[in-house]
């Protein structure tokens, strides 16, 4: 039902765009078309091409009986290595009479548009993220499910931070919390101790703990195809003035921005609908540099849903604008090379009554004792 | 050192085939040129600009401290909102002058590509993977090591089988297994139970086992970055006539392609060097059609390093061939709808001494009771 309605939305976009078809590729649009997420994103294993009235599956001898029990209103072609893509494309683009195809430029390479090109002559650029970035109350349903695993995991992993753990035990720990629900961490979990903080995303490894360190732990959970996505910054030990200030600082740069989208704009910004993403990165970008710290050096936050980061993007450059509907991160941080680093990372959507957190964990500096 | 050998062998091939540089793009062969695996696979996050006496690489300020403490070799230039990629790369190649430069048509998308040709106009395909499917004896033992984590890993599974348990249940132990020793998987297990083997990449869900039942294992592990791959299928109970005779003939399909690849063809195929890997293919696949069952649905076999799936490619169409140092699986399988499946898999490299198998798990058929 709810993939029916994404179908036939896209599918009046294909018309109203001017384009006789789409070819998807990119697999976290074919997983959120299809509810099936079996595809690799490794290698290319299949594509959808999609008119305003047909929609045809793509793909090998490997996923067909997969694709025929479970993704039920699509047509299935199936690739071999006698029928080659390619020409199964040609094959259909003339038996549809397709002449202008829509393709996904941000996802297609290069080697796969020269066989297209072959194909059909008339391709162009078809964006399609502007559909996943605006969620149903089912799809915002099914990441605060995810956040909910998330805090859990991460009040459990409160107790388990003892002297002598090394960040790829604790990464371990963490993880398996979550899998032993019998779900999935939405990325592999960065977990970082002491100067290792200073680097954003730091590669999980052998150090151990040490009194006085940093403690950063960014990790999510796939619910249902629908991920979560969170960070917290604490201290094993009793916590320095000088690591009090930084934390207290991207906290109150978090709750600056988030102020931000629940002020009413004059003309625009009513309860968040309508701020620029770009000027709530600004927000807490200007508060981190005035007291005193080098700027963020990454973007405020991410769009998520299907994929960890997706549209809306909150950053310097973007050009989004925050609707309704919208599900995102605001992850202001400070790293200090050789020291350490503070991010703090919670997950809200915009809804008619407003801005709203789904990540529920406490914010405030926790001290390991 | 290991390194040192790779970017110079990289570096004699770039020059020897006329480019002034090339940009390495695909997150497997930066992990293999810089050995830090840090970068997602989801997202650009990295390239590496590489002329036959420059090394630089691309990275945003999330990895910039990584990359100064681990990746020595390189000269680092930072991308950020305000230094865009396509303009930190236009005036590189201007100060190196640089006129010819290879890119991974394979791994390169058509965005990032239009943003490319702004700054570099003559713009060649750079294929990259012949430098990786030849492994040095430290590769091999690192993959070997992997095998070994495997092996130990489907050792200790078979225990797990009881009467009960689901697909999720029994990946969860098995994976569990490989990161309580600190590895990862180096894929997601396909755990498959019953008729849900006869799809080759079936996706591990809420099936429970009842007796009788097939049960299709395909996993593997990283070691420093470097893979394994395997696959068992066995019989939780008494394995009947049909599931025996199944096994028997991907076991001898399996034996008969190795036999293939040992025995001297006139004129080429001493020890293994020089034969087509297509015709490796063909061994088995004939074999299963002679016997009755449907082609393989797949291809006999793939190499595997820093990728799971890497050349050289044991398919109908490929045109590898076997030389010194390859490692590859050899994975031929028999699938039936609404029945079963079956499929042996098992790691291969080829040798001074001829081929030798590197994952030692038995190939016979368990009967867990």
């Amino acid at each position: 039902m709810v993939l029916d309605v994404r179908l036939k939305k896209l599918q009046h976009e294909i018309e109203s765009q001017g384009f006789d078809a789409v070819l998807i590729s990119d697999v976290a649009n074919i997983s959120y078309l299809t509810d099936y997420s079996g595809f690799s994103i490794e290698e290319r294993e299949a594509f959808l091409l999609i008119t305003p009235s047909n929609q045809v599956i793509f793909t090998d001898a490997r996923y067909s009986e997969a694709v025929r029990n479970l993704i039920f209103s699509f047509e299935l072609i199936e690739i071999s290595s006698k029928n080659k893509f390619p020409d199964l494309l040609s094959k259909l683009v003339r038996k549809l009479r397709i002449k202008r195809l829509g393709i996904e430029e941000n996802d297609l390479k290069i080697a796969e548009y020269k066989q297209i090109k072959k194909a059909v002559k008339k391709l162009k650029d078809f964006k399609f993220h502007s559909h996943r970035a605006i969620k149903t109350p089912e799809e915002i349903k099914l990441i605060e499910n995810a956040c909910k695993i998330g805090d859990e995991a991460f009040k459990n992993i409160l107790t388990k931070i003892k002297a002598g753990i090394s960040e790829i035990q604790l990464a371990y720990l963490l993880e398996n919390f979550i899998r032993k629900r019998g779900f999935e961490p939405s990325f592999k979990t960065i977990t970082a101790f002491g100067a290792n903080c200073a680097i954003p995303h730091h590669q999980t490894g052998d150090t151990k703990i040490k009194k006085g360190n940093f403690v950063l732990l960014d990790f999510g959970v796939r619910f249902k195809n629908y991920c979560s996505d969170m960070t917290r910054t604490l201290v094993f030990g009793k916590a320095s003035d000088k690591q009090k200030r930084m934390h207290k600082t991207v906290l109150d740069a978090q709750s600056k921005a988030v102020e931000f989208v629940k002020t009413p704009t004059p003309g625009v910004g009513v309860l968040g609908v309508g701020v620029l993403a770009k000027d709530v990165d600004k927000k807490a970008r200007k508060w981190i540099i005035k007291k005193g710290y080098p700027s963020i050096p990454h973007s405020l936050g991410h769009g998520i849903g299907v994929e960890v980061h997706e549209h809306p993007y909150l950053s310097v450059n973007s050009k989004d604008i925050l609707k309704d509907g919208m599900v995102f991160s605001i992850e202001p941080g400070i790293y200090l090379s050789n020291f350490g680093g503070v991010r703090i990372e919670d997950l809200f959507v915009i809804e008619k009554k407003g801005i709203r957190q789904l990540t529920t964990s406490p914010r405030e500096l926790i001290e390991i004792k």
